[in-house]
């Protein structure tokens, strides 16, 4: 057999245990909280029609996605993300009804120069209610990604909410009328945060606004105030304005409902909050965590109500929440909210060569069965070389089932951060380890 | 944007809620055996470089492979298993350190040609143990395929164990000398409960052997008996035969810790098994549902001591277990143990217009803090609407929040599948609901 050098693609990586073990417990623990909101899962093929995808995500989108021609001739694509197959789904299988709200926790696939944090293959977790145009839809999935912060232990974090309307409004209102110089200034606004105040003002005077606009447009969207103030100053600024009043409407019911689902001033109103992608057509939000200013958001979302009918050629309203895995997991790593574990089960049951291996067989059976997790170690090495085994892996502890202790129905067993070892019998062994798991380290 | 007609790729599959809820809550269930076991969590990416994958999975294999030449002129291909990642993992991360246990489960393709049950895009789970030849290690991954099935459910089952040393020792003793020749009669021992003795018998001669010799095969591998009478048989056989002695010897070891780990008389020697794969070295094994006779292996795996260590140039002995994801659910839905599901929520908040909808929010909020999962309906449809929603979607109860309801700080909780109805305060919503989703359905 060839021998190649051991290496992954560019822009690709391995999850070793030690980041897949806290990684799938974060991916699980979402999996709950969407099911827990109603939400279904969905799984699409990592490969699709090429026409499938082309024509959906613009020039530099379509010069990322990793395409060939299959083995029959077929020009196929990886998965780009998880909308598009959302809405070929929805056009697909009318069967499955509307409104419809699906999760998909997927990897997807893009061709982009490698930087630090930007990978080629990267997982999109996203929860979508489609076939709704009404607020109730977009306060949902705004509580739903409240929740997801919670249920990973997050305790402070804030929601910023914003609608695409109210930002049209203002560009109507500064005299832009054309959608792409609309969409450039919304680019502009969305780094903000990133960039600073003076040099957005610089980029949006680029973009042809001039400066008293551009001043203005910054003074708007850094509005601050009481929620329900901001509002009543945007009816009064957007007067005769149908589409900025009909944004400020949108956010008054979404504020209304998500307050009365108890997030309080968790949900907030920013109208910097602009989303980078073209295609948001209403609410938009982003979450950030609270005690970790400037490290950006980690999830966002929004209403797009022309995206999803594409393949059946018609208007299907959609909003969604989308969450970055494996940047909210960089975020709760930092706030330490994430167990640094390189081992799943807490006991290693101990060999004694083959006459040894069915005491220790049947030991490790009975914690098993009790609900204990435990490795049998595989090998016949010397138990010096299972205990050294053990700690490095990370074991709490180690159950020495020698020949001595079979002949005493009983096992040793060793603490490995302390070093003690006490004699325990076989009857009640699962009693005396479950005890000393849910006390927790070190006791 | 274009709009391509919606569908798959031929020999993929979308998997839609109904079929992804209980596929999920079976691969969930797996993950946990797995970590009760002590596996770890491994992830590798999707596209390998193509040399990593070329030269281990013989001319067909490759011919099978998805490849293509990516944007960086890079030669890359995706996934064709789990077995060769892991190989590539174990050299390039010495600080694993062995032995190293691990489980994968991901997707995996092979543009096969498509055919009922046989699919170009499935999904592998493997659990393996790397860096031990001791029977402790064989045992280990024999118990953790017991459990995969009991703790899916499953009462009736026989793991069916066999040794390739016995298989050679058989080979030797008819007088067969040649790799080639003893691969094939392997491959076709392996077909026997397919195709019968008389086709097995025909395909053995036409391999090479006498009609006598490959009576005796046959004869051999029909064995049956007391596990401990028949390998006492088999060690009068190969008096003198080194290989079939150590298979022997191998076989013997495994079935006392597997018996002593409490498998008993579900662990049973079937000289019959044979494994179509090449790469298996010692131990061999399938799992067979009690209930269905004839429906084939729904996990297999074995030793196979020169696959892992071919990008370290060195032998590194592993001992696997492996579980046809769709397979064993196809076999679980036929046993009756896959509950039919549509919805992940049994509840249904109405909504009523956007001045109700605060309220159906903070109800449906109390409920999920409650741990019940309910979803919102998302738009402001009648109510009779949003009943028909919550029946087709399976959902168990609908709870009406209108404004008479929220003038009495109550709710209407509906029974769906009675279609009674009952007015709740919503002080004792949770409770009411807990008590009757505990009861299960029908109560």
């Amino acid at each position: 057999m060839s021998s190649a050098e051991p290496r992954v693609l560019k822009g690709f990586r391995d999850y070793l245990p030690a980041k897949m073990v806290p990684r799938q417990k974060m991916l699980r623990a979402i999996e709950r909280t969407f099911e827990r909101f109603g939400f279904l899962p969905l799984m699409t093929p990592a490969l699709e029609h090429l026409d499938i995808l082309t024509g959906k995500y613009g020039d530099e989108g379509e010069s990322l996605m990793y395409r060939f021609r299959d083995q029959g001739g077929r020009d196929v694509a990886l998965r780009y993300d998880l909308t598009v197959p959302l809405a070929r789904v929805v056009a697909q299988y009318p069967e499955l009804g509307l409104p419809f709200r699906r999760y998909q926790i997927a990897p997807v696939w893009r061709a982009e120069k490698p930087a630090r944090g930007r990978f080629r293959e990267f997982v999109q977790c996203d929860g979508d209610i489609v076939g709704s145009s009404d607020m109730a839809a977009d306060a949902e999935v705004v509580c739903l990604a409240a929740e997801l912060l919670s249920d990973l232990g997050v305790r402070e974090f804030v929601i910023r909410l914003n609608n695409r309307n109210v930002l049209s409004g203002l560009a109507a209102k500064l005299g832009v009328t054309d959608a792409g110089k609309e969409a450039t200034i919304l680019r502009t606004i969305d780094k903000l945060p990133k960039i600073g105040e003076d040099e957005t003002k610089r980029l949006l005077e680029e973009s042809g606004l001039e400066a008293r606009q551009a001043a203005r447009a910054l003074e708007f969207v850094g509005l601050r105030g009481e929620t329900a103030e901001v509002l009543a100053g945007l009816r009064r600024f957007f007067d005769g304005d149908e589409r900025g009043l009909r944004g400020t409407a949108e956010l008054e019911e979404v504020f209304s409902i998500v307050r009365a689902a108890g997030l309080g001033e968790r949900a907030e109103l920013d109208l910097s909050i602009a989303r980078g992608l073209n295609y948001y057509t209403g609410t938009i939000y982003e979450a950030f965590l609270g005690g970790l200013p400037g490290f950006g958001a980690v999830i966002g979302g929004g209403r797009y109500d022309s995206l999803i009918g594409i393949f059946r050629g018609e208007e299907i309203p959609g909003v969604g929440v989308s969450l970055g895995v494996d940047r909210l997991l960089e975020g709760l790593e930092e706030l330490g909210l994430v167990e640094q574990v390189s081992s799943v089960a807490p006991v290693l049951v101990s060999v004694f060569g083959p006459e040894g291996a069915p005491y220790s067989a049947r030991v490790a059976a009975k914690l098993r069965a009790a609900g204990i997790a435990c490795a049998l170690y595989p090998a016949y090495h010397k138990l010096g070389k299972q205990f050294r085994y053990a700690e490095r892996s990370r074991f709490r502890w180690a159950v020495v089932a020698g020949p001595d202790e079979e002949a005493r129905a009983e096992v040793s067993v060793k603490d490995l951060s302390t070093g003690r070892q006490e004699s325990v019998g076989l009857d009640r062994l699962e009693e005396y380890l479950a005890a000393r798991i849910s006390a927790g380290p070190g006791t």
